[in-house]
């Protein structure tokens, strides 16, 4: 059974992605005929370097999502995993050529501007790029290729050279930002492949020069390391080096499928595969499953080793530009968590990390991994990492460094206690005698204590059976609290601190809903404490329950109790009004509104998951909350406030 | 067995994702103590409105990817898919009030800078935020709070509104232009509140409003819709009303897990889940796996059907912004695919699509599928979508309209045919003979048709067995080719048309090798066909081969033969050099280097995966270049010239 995916058809997955990605981006044209995407404002390109690269599809954004200003004029897409066409590439050069990036001519001896192909390294892209520059060269069109190779996978010289990894997108991204400056293509050729060379062809005896090679980057990248013509024979075979700028590593959890194929690789469940390629293809070796920081180790000793000839002598003093790509399918929470690991490995080994980039840049489909690129920088290459562009898929990047600031704000300071009007002088205000609040409180926890059993049956019937645990849970804080010195004099300063002991203690959605009730609550508290601001204070606390909670009376919620109290509550806001009388009218409502909840249908908390059918006993939050208040009413008339 | 993730412990896990974020960004810090990233410059931000948003985490890079300049100010960050604590929201707060955003005081009535949460629909968020508002607003600082709903999969009123999924990005983008232009807290709330609501409860009647809604929407943009103070208590019941501008909806292949934990649902093979939110549950419903192309016009139809309470009222001239959201493991190829499914349908539909927004904003961890959200735009909105922002996952979108401009670029044309200057006048160069050049390629051909079973068998013990047939299919070419006319009389045009004739039809490596060799030959003929010049051809061949295939001589490929033919051809460069008598030598020396290449280890193509041990026959492709040379010297030797 081939992998479900969302496509049209196998065979058009290619076109459908990138036309996908000209649709939404406006700066992007299709060549009519060819799978090749070009920059729409190519005609005003007269005079600069033209920078087309490509290959196969499946790796996006990479590489229509890197066309823009400062980055690349235009890519050709093959099918899944497959190079492009010869006539698309050569199409594609052509429209560039044609658009004014080329000449018409013969090419002078060393062409200022003209197009450069940016080719990673697989033999399938370098002989078509190959065979499409050899073409459009014979026509006449100044056109250079680089063969980037950024792997750092293969400790051993393998003949076909470094494969082209996800540090081609720095190389698009250098490359983009010489021509945006107006440098010509043969400077541009020769800067781009010092970056990311796929062999050490170029200097016999670079061997020796791995150390320098770090410390003296800025000499190293203004020199020609290419000759322009074609080489001397004598240096025609391939020397041995390990001078690389660049190195990129992957891991991954499992494999990725084409479109209409099976998945290319099997692992198991404790296994990861180490040093893949970007086409599903199988890695260098596969290690146990471990920590992500042991993982990244793991990379990061390997791609620096340097007994690994494709190894990036990074090392302690080094700085370099970090890219943490997703290969597609690993969720963005790891993706953070590898770059954790990769900063503080690396600032643990003494490098200094100028930038770091975190995101999809190359992909291999759906794989579910990630891979690590290492680009050794001094300030001339971070200005050409630095410099704006448009594409879309390069991010929004701070141009600070990394390393050496701070990562961390110390907390808040915590207020001050407010000086509370009704706690201090003035005359004594109504109900703020902490000993009758202290029994108030105690009464209200008994009370509850006692009900826990029918609490919990009652729930049992619509929710997980526990409200009566959860009440309970709440009254031997209060308790316990109480236990630990006097309560605040202050209403308002009560409520609150009642607030605080209920969300930390009563837990869940109640802990949180009583939680809100006290802290709206104590507000209108704060200036006055009599019946017209205990009234205000019960219509605060509603609204905040109902506005945070989103019930309203009638859901089957303790809101139902508190809401019918709160209406006969108003009564204390007319002058004289008498505070016991109103209360136990207010209790009496709840109760009733508590006792009424057995007819109603659930429309919001867990019980409102439950058919109306099944329930039958009053809602226990209601009930608990109407209970709450008898408890107070009681204790108030047994002190005969 | 839970699935594999990439992490270092689970109870770790958002603390490590949040913790590389920051270290990645340089322009936000964590807050001490505290699951809190904040923008860094936070003490320059006196004067505005501070916006803080966050929610669970496993959606990155929401929420902490979107602070920056210009959108967020800072996120708090929950356990994977659970809200935030109380007290992290709070320091949160306090941090931004006393970094100079807050005041010290009691709030003024209508406070003008201050801090807005922007809080996703869900019950924990709701009552954590909420609380800690409450708790901020005691202490004195001024806080306001939006709740989004963006979802559009429920058709049925649900008493908890539509949930917050991606379209709240659009809400932070929308809110920060409006902080960053310096807009009083009251009037971001006002706005935002109009742009993604969550539920429809602050105007009782909207119901009829609808159609009006998508064409006033400035004026609509510019109400206060949420009274400041508390409610009326008469406008407590939620009043059902479907004047959403903005709805999300999701479709996905599979489920995602919570690291630690199994995934959430299972799908069969053939099914598809519809309208799911962002916490691993279950969609609305389930569908059959069918094309990109009908799963998107199935969720666009649901999203803007006006039956369904939740809908967007987007149709045929409304102006829209598109999010095409990876939900997290989908391909960045499928998610092309569904753009360009998604712009089509939408256009189709007669609906303009100002901005389209494609990639990863707001994911559940690794669940592979997409979300589609539609924002009803006008002017105004679409400004602040375009206003500039350094948040690390805005993504580079060009300020221009999607629907409207041409996507395609004509082709280029096909350049005209190179005057050649040995193919007309001047004196008869040697070898241009059109006959003898027809008598040459049938005897190449004859020879290598003669030879299809010796090589298959020949690359049956190192390769894949093809080697002769690759080549009698070219040989067929030719003769076919030659069968259609006579062919160019030029060597130049002669070797060009052969190069585009074995690239088409010879295939693979083979042919892309020898259409670079006859490609770059061809170079050196277009001014001279002398000896030398065709020396000259030889050179270039190889060198063109050499460079794009990777291979050197000794390497136990066809350049072996060629190279060592080349070798002898230099000879023709010197003056009065006999044609024949270096020929022989050449064609001699290639096949003794052939026959060489038995002893040889392969250093490149396919041969060079087998160890050396196992090959003790002479290279295929090696035999066929030397048959060939010899076969040219044979024909040139019987017309004798």
């Amino acid at each position: 059974m081939t992998s479900k995916k969302l496509v049209n058809s196998v065979a058009g997955c290619a076109d459908d992605a990138l036309a996908g990605l000209v649709a939404c981006n406006p700066n992007l044209h299709l060549l009519q005929g060819h799978r090749v995407a070009l920059r729409s404002d190519l005609d005003s390109l007269k005079g600069r370097v033209a920078l087309l690269s490509g290959g196969g599809s499946g790796h996006e954004p990479a590489h229509a999502g890197f066309i823009g200003k400062g980055m690349l004029t235009g890519v050709i897409a093959g099918a899944v995993f497959t190079s492009p066409a010869v006539g698309s590439i050569l199409a594609a050069i052509r429209a560039v050529a044609q658009a004014g990036t080329g000449t018409d001519g013969a090419p002078p001896a060393a062409p200022a501007v003209g197009t450069l192909l940016i080719v990673k390294n697989y033999t399938g892209d370098r002989l078509n790029f190959g065979l499409a520059r050899e073409q459009a060269r014979a026509e006449g069109i100044p056109v250079e290729m680089v063969v980037i190779g950024d792997d750092s996978a293969f400790t051993v010289l393998k003949k076909a050279g470094r494969r082209g990894l996800c540090g081609t997108v720095l190389i698009h991204k250098v490359a983009g930002a010489l021509a945006e400056a107006g440098v010509g293509l043969e400077e541009i050729t020769n800067r781009v492949s010092v970056v990311a060379k796929a062999m050490g062809e170029c200097r016999p005896g670079d061997r020796e020069e791995d150390e320098e090679m770090a410390a003296s980057l800025s000499e190293e990248a203004s020199e020609a390391l290419l000759p322009p013509g074609p080489m001397p024979r004598a240096q025609w075979s391939p020397v041995i080096h390990t001078s690389f700028l660049s190195g990129t590593l992957g891991v991954s959890l499992a494999s990725c499928s084409v479109p209409g194929s099976k998945p290319t690789f099997e692992l198991s469940a404790d296994e990861v595969e180490l040093g893949l390629g970007i086409h599903g293809e199988a890695g260098v070796h596969r290690i146990k499953m471990a920590t992500a920081d042991k993982i990244v180790a793991i990379m990061l000793d390997h791609m620096t080793n340097s007994s690994n000839v494709s190894h990036v002598p990074v090392q302690s003093g080094s700085s370099v530009v970090l890219m943490v790509n997703n290969l597609g399918g690993l969720s963005f929470l790891e993706l953070g968590i590898i770059a954790d690991a990769a900063v503080r490995s690396l600032e643990g080994r003494g490098v200094k990390i100028a930038r770091a980039l975190v995101g999809t840049f190359m992909s291999a489909l759906e794989m579910p991994g990630i891979s690590l690129t290492l680009l050794l920088v001094d300030e001339p290459l971070l200005k050409l990492i630095d410099a704006d562009t448009t594409a879309s898929a390069w991010p929004n990047m701070a141009k600070v460094s990394v390393t050496g600031r701070t990562r961390i704000r110390a907390a808040p300071t915590e207020p001050l206690e407010a000086p509370d009007s009704t706690a201090t002088g003035g005359t004594k205000p109504r109900c703020t005698d902490s000993k009758q609040m202290v029994l108030v409180l105690e009464r209200v926890c008994t009370t509850l204590l006692g009900l826990e059993e029918h609490l919990n049956a009652l729930d049992r019937a619509a929710g997980d059976g526990d409200c009566g645990t959860t009440h309970s849970r709440a009254a031997r804080a209060i308790q316990g609290w109480l236990k630990e010195g006097p309560p605040p004099a202050s209403p308002a300063q009560l409520l609150s601190k009642l607030s605080l002991l209920l969300l930390e203690k009563m837990g869940g959605s109640s802990g949180a809903l009583y939680g809100l009730f006290l802290t709206a609550a104590a507000q209108p508290l704060k200036a006055k404490t009599d019946l017209p601001a205990w009234s205000a204070a019960m219509d605060a606390g509603l609204e905040a329950m109902q506005k945070y909670g989103k019930a309203a009376p009638g859901d089957r919620t303790m809101l139902d109790s508190l809401w019918a109290a709160g209406q006969e509550l108003q009564a204390w806001k007319s002058p004289g009004a008498n505070l016991f009388q109103i209360l136990t009218k207010a209790v009496k409502s709840a109760e009733a509104a508590a006792e009424a909840t057995r007819n109603m249908e659930a429309g919001a908390g867990r019980a409102s998951y439950i058919s109306s059918g099944r329930l039958d006993q009053p809602d226990p939050g209601a009930v608990a909350a109407a209970a709450i208040l008898r408890a107070i009413l009681e204790a108030l008339q047994g002190q005969g406030a």
